[in-house]
């Protein structure tokens, strides 16, 4: 033991996932050291207005670019790799992660022109690598995309075992189940720190295989008398086999509506992760020349986006797919929150349609890709870590979490609920927050990074409140007196024609401001700017309640 | 029978509830005469940017208000009375209800200044009223809250029967169980047609009694060491009764927080239908004179509405209650679709404050008020209707309970899923839908009742997305030269400040295409404007691919 003692520390700082604690991003330090696991985004929250995706705010990173020994990646869901695009414009280090990862990241590097310069390795679980003062070993967990990860790493002061995203099934549809026997061994090695996914700590009990979703497909594909309709997410590559399997099995030929499932399909089978008898797929220019009890439909819109495949069918107006009374839709997926409503009108909009719609609430149609509290524990149980930290959550989720973690026995001083941003410190003996760095959101907007920012998105919101009133006057320099104008614009305030009166009273209010200024001889554009906009803005709320954004512009001749 | 025959029609009309078919009102016509169900109102989708609530297009009405009779409530939720406001500057009949739902009407009349020239009629269950050619008897359901009722309205040509929102409670708090008897005698004597709540038409089995949450807070009171917080809905009265039984039962005194709370409150405790013992209620200002654990704090919040007590006490900033560790924050209800985030965020926030919370997902801390399927079935069973009409509810939940009513044995051809706007004719042998009249939303923003339609909505989504980019000109009328400018400026778009570049670059754009106008002698102004609309979008894309309003503005001199 005490050839182990003082020899040093570890920094565990997560960096990032809007409102959940290391989800897209954390970084581990030992000495001059820096890796990376994962480097996600997440989609915006409701009150980012325009915001087309969040990545974490790397700025530590940056400042400390020389010292990134690695990136490695959990599994190639968007959340751990769709900011890969944007940070790797600012960070360069080799990319670890499995062949699906790697191939999915692939795909999105090209897009965005970044394909061939990064250096990406492929590894494969079971083997480990050795980075700076760091060795790490992958291990294969199960999750709702193949290719997933925990992460063993070595360092000089112990184990820090990181589960990524994971679930224990115990018949996982690709028959290759979690590596049990290699988290016991480093249990029985001594793990020092336990970085754990939390998502589903509300859940009681566990997670059912994912083979549940097959045996339901099965009983519905049996009772469809016509076309059937699977819509899932695109990187559920296990769902999409076991849609495949169930086709097969009833003689059903399948096609692809979408390109998002169109692409992950072909990556997942070209690298051998799903299989696709041949003879199999159909064009979807060709599926009316199929019977429709000889035909699934693979899509996306799982959950209600307004431009997905399945939306389209459901506001009648996809090009190649016309919904009909007699097709089943079955929707194989939860909602995402913040979706339930999007969902629930493609549902409904379905049903108009003459469709039967299967979906979560009803049947067995989907399975959590997360560990629920009974295999929480027992990853707690196998590992055996002296220290415990809960990440992949929101706040609520990790104190859950925090909480089996004290009912099998980690000490509670061993547990460390974090925020995003905050530099844990462990050492052999003992764990604690010693700093904060730089962290927060970086919103993209278009082609902007990080240019939309507090003051863009309040007035975003206070546009989409009430909408914009403009007053436009032209001033003669010298004698300050109004040579055209004042003339008022609105938009996104009220329906112009029907409020004339209210316009024009508008009008004479700011030519009143106008006369008052020339008559006190007040020359400061901002003065007068300002009377403007606070007689407007008290006639207006008096008149409409509404506060909508009033912007005076004064021309010079 | 032959005496009954040819009686003539029954129309019936749901004429509102953005997404719910009749939720928000209800028409029923025979002859010359029309009585109305209800008179609610909806809160805004999430695209209906900057909207504070929705009411039911009434032009129909409008149109035929000698005809209107009266409108009957069947119980106080906004849903079914939050119209009645803006419904009643445009027609006119007397309203009846029970006790609570006129009090609850009464307020809110008296708060837009309406109050005392509506004719309210208090009626009680078990009673009956003459209008026109109708008899409507009122009877007792149970539903989450009190004085709740189905109508049975008996017309020349049969009996209708409306449900209203209702549940079968075998336990409810107030011990009045819903009027069985009258509902098998109206069954034994032929209802023609049955118009019945369908909100949860998916949730098989019978929906739990209020008093399962009695329970719930029985324990949790018994556990809590320290303060205890309930968030519930205002208008949950004996959700509020259990609240208070459990605090008396614990010694603890209620305090309130919540400016709709305490004022449901006062009413409900005014007129009978809440019990709180003297002595037991303590002023928000005087909590901190109470021992933790004798306090119960009684507020509003459960669907984290971001001015509400709850939100306000998460965010640390409510001035008379600071959570502290040690609290129970108990949120007893269940989200509404749409809310699921605010919810979440505000659960987390407590969390970090040191409170436990209960909530939804873990605890029986909320039951529905709406009827599920055997309770369903159990209310087609008693009624025996030739005709159904399922209502109060999506498109979807429709369908379900039509479901059950075939199971139950009511010919398909006798159930008509329709949508807001149809009229369904019903005579004694046969109903039909046989005409559309005018239907929709009426949009309410400020003051301003219907003057926010599509135009508006759709600029206010496109300010919301990217912003808008002004630009101003002053030219000289005569001569067609520019006198001033052009500015540009711009809001919700980019950071300014760093965009100096991409603004002057737009203006050198702006400037050349003014100058290839006053070279080619254009000048109708709406030409020009179109041109700089063009060329900037076009720029302005290429270089951040967002799309803001471009509004060019010329002053003539």
């Amino acid at each position: 033991m005490s050839n182990n003692q003082n020899k040093g520390k570890i920094n565990i700082i997560p960096l990032g996932g809007l409102g959940e604690i290391g989800k897209n991003m954390l970084v581990i330090e030992y000495n001059k050291d820096i890796i990376i696991v994962d480097s996600g985004m997440t989609f915006p929250e409701e009150d980012m207005l325009g915001i087309d995706l969040v990545i974490p705010d790397i700025s530590y990173l940056v400042e400390n670019k020389e010292r990134i020994q690695a990136i490695f990646l959990t599994h190639g869901h968007e959340d751990h790799i769709g900011g890969l695009p944007y940070v790797l414009r600012q960070i360069d280090a080799p990319i670890y992660g499995t062949k699906l990862t790697l191939g999915l990241v692939g795909g999105k590097l090209a897009e965005h022109d970044l394909g061939k310069e990064i250096d990406l390795r492929v590894v494969t679980p079971g083997s480990s690598i050795n980075v700076g003062e760091f060795q790490v070993e992958f291990i294969k967990v199960s999750h709702s995309i193949p290719g997933a990860v925990a992460l063993g790493i070595h360092t000089p002061i112990g184990i820090i075992l990181h589960t990524g995203d994971f679930k224990f099934d115990q018949t996982p549809v690709d028959e290759e189940v979690t590596d049990f026997h290699r988290l016991a061994e480093l249990g029985d090695k001594g793990v020092l720190l336990l970085l754990s996914d939390s998502t589903n700590s509300e859940s009681p009990g566990y997670t059912m295989s994912e083979r549940a979703v097959g045996a339901s497909f099965d009983e519905m594909f049996r009772l469809a008398k016509q076309r059937i309709i699977v819509a899932t997410f695109a990187s559920n590559v296990h769902r999409i086999q076991q849609v495949v399997d169930a086709a097969c099995k009833y003689k059903r030929k399948i096609a692809i509506a979408g390109r998002s499932i169109d692409n992950v399909t072909n990556i997942a089978a070209e690298l051998g992760y799903l299989n696709i008898p041949e003879g199999m797929y159909v064009d979807l220019d060709e599926i009316d020349n199929v019977a429709p009890d000889r035909l699934v439909i693979l899509t996306t819109g799982s959950q209600g986006e307004p431009m997905s495949a399945l939306r389209r069918m459901a506001n009648n107006d996809h090009k190649k797919v016309g919904i009909v009374p007699g097709d089943t839709v079955i929707i194989s997926a939860s909602p995402i929150p913040g979706n339930e409503k999007l969902i629930a009108k493609t549902i409904n909009d379905l049903f108009k349609l003459g469709a039967e719609v299967i979906y979560k609430d009803l049947s067995a149609v989907h399975v959590s890709g997360h560990a629920s509290q009974e295999e929480q524990k027992l990853m707690l149980n196998l590992t055996k870590p002296k220290f415990f930290m809960p990440v992949h959550g929101e706040y609520r989720h990790l104190v859950f979490h925090s909480q089996l973690a004290k009912k099998v026995g980690v000490k509670s001083e061993n547990i460390f609920i974090i925020e995003n941003g905050n530099v844990l410190e462990i050492t052999q003996e003992r764990g604690k927050v010693v700093n904060k760095v730089t962290s927060g959101n970086i919103l993209i907007d278009g082609y902007g990074v990080g240019d939309v920012g507090n003051i863009v998105l309040r007035d975003r919101r206070q546009l989409a409140r009430d909408g914009i009133v403009i007053v436009v006057v032209t001033i003669e320099k010298e004698l300050g007196n109004v040579l055209a104008g004042p003339d008022i614009v609105s938009r996104g305030f009220v329906y112009v024609r029907e409020s004339e009166e209210l316009m024009d009273e508008a009008k004479e209010r700011v030519r009143a401001v106008l006369a008052k200024c020339e008559e006190a001889k007040i020359t400061e554009w901002s003065t007068i700017k300002s009377q403007i906009r606070d007689v407007l803005r008290k006639y207006l709320y008096e008149k409409t309640k509404r506060k909508p954004m009033i912007l005076p512009i004064i021309m010079e001749v």
